[in-house]
């Protein structure tokens, strides 16, 4: 590989996990603000999302920070997971902290994106795909 | 859907939470018993790949246990991890804790394949999905 | 120490690790119900006991399944924690989902208690105790 | 409360939710870095020390990001255990990693010993605390 795309790798690494550490705090934020505002903010399918957000980005932010090579299938987590919380803070409307949330999410699905758009589903080891295969429909 | 169909879903949700719970568990006590062993038990992969199944153990029975729909993202990711902490284990010879370990690890990993195998890569969103076909090879 | 003292000790923290775990669990679960009754289940405050509860309850057994030599810190710290969700809970009334976590949280309370109680307010060093004591008042 | 008291205090939670933050990041990534070094960097207790540093620091900013009336319990937690990861760090010498973890741990070990430096071991409540002085010594 060569040394430019080396860097080039290395930076999205370090964007990746600057955004999750960034949405995973502004989740927390928003979640706050949230069980404050009550009504729809605090609907619990809302507040549940910000919950799954904060929560796979800290492990996403965590597989990147310990240098583990499995960092794309949490990313790729991480990634969609965010992307449905950009979707329920947009909806809130006008309000500029469910806002500041939403843009939040969108950089970081889509830095999760970059980092684990490759992962395709494929089975954990031959054998276990067998025998999920081998499951009654 | 037919009520044995729910009953199984259930049945299969609920497996699968003790399964991530008791991994996240074996997890943790391997990682100490490796750590205290030294050697190739503590060389660095392997203790990464215990960390990070730990961790994804936790983060997935988290999702189920808070009701998540998106259960099945984090799901996935934790069958491709503990599936590849089973592999370290199991290289790991004869040792019992080892193999306790390995087993536990392939049944969440099938636990966890029923229960996110029909995750496809999907876009967060389509507008994400664009910016990231956008991006330079 | 003799023999005997050492069995109490580790059964002690054995239970400790159980009750912690099982209280993350019922923390969890209580708080997806609670998030789905509504109402005075879901006011801010007993939502934040809820997942302060879980959260600690997850770290204190992840010390001690780590064999920390500080796991004394975090029972302390989750012995309060845990004894505040349990008033939280049994304010709830005669709903037995709260009636099982109130008394789930009361048994981690003093298992944690058992294990953290010794815990005095110490200095992490000396150093930062003296920077702290020069703060203006 | 006169409300430059108030402005302190706020001023003082935010530094401590940065110092938290930032000092899980360091822990993990010297984690990492000692995972690859091998040596005394990779000895077991140190190792043990830099994750439990990095979870309690995650825990306590999680706690004060939620708006937690109970933060100073995890904060007082926080601050003991960054105080040790500090002297384990400070042990291994010159290297400017370790340095620098050692430095952050310091100054997280600081900001959370003014939030949590009040805390007195006190009885979750006084039932527990009822059960505990009545256990066999």
């Amino acid at each position: 590989m060569a040394s430019a795309e080396v860097t080039n790798a290395d930076s999205d690494l370090r964007q990746c996990i600057e955004d999750c550490l960034a949405c995973h705090r502004v989740c927390m934020e928003t979640l706050t603000y949230c069980l404050g505002k009550g009504g729809k903010h605090a609907e619990a399918r809302h507040l549940r999302l910000l919950m799954d957000c904060a929560e796979i980005c800290q492990t996403s932010a965590n597989f990147m920070l310990r240098g583990s090579e499995l960092h794309s299938r949490t990313c790729f987590a991480c990634s969609e997971v965010s992307g449905r919380c950009e979707e329920s803070c947009a909806r809130m409307g006008e309000d500029v902290v469910m806002k500041a949330c939403a843009d939040m999410c969108a950089q970081c699905s889509e830095s999760c994106w970059r980092m684990g758009g490759g992962v395709m589903p494929q089975t954990p080891n031959p054998e276990a795909a067998q025998r999920a295969a081998d499951l009654p429909a």
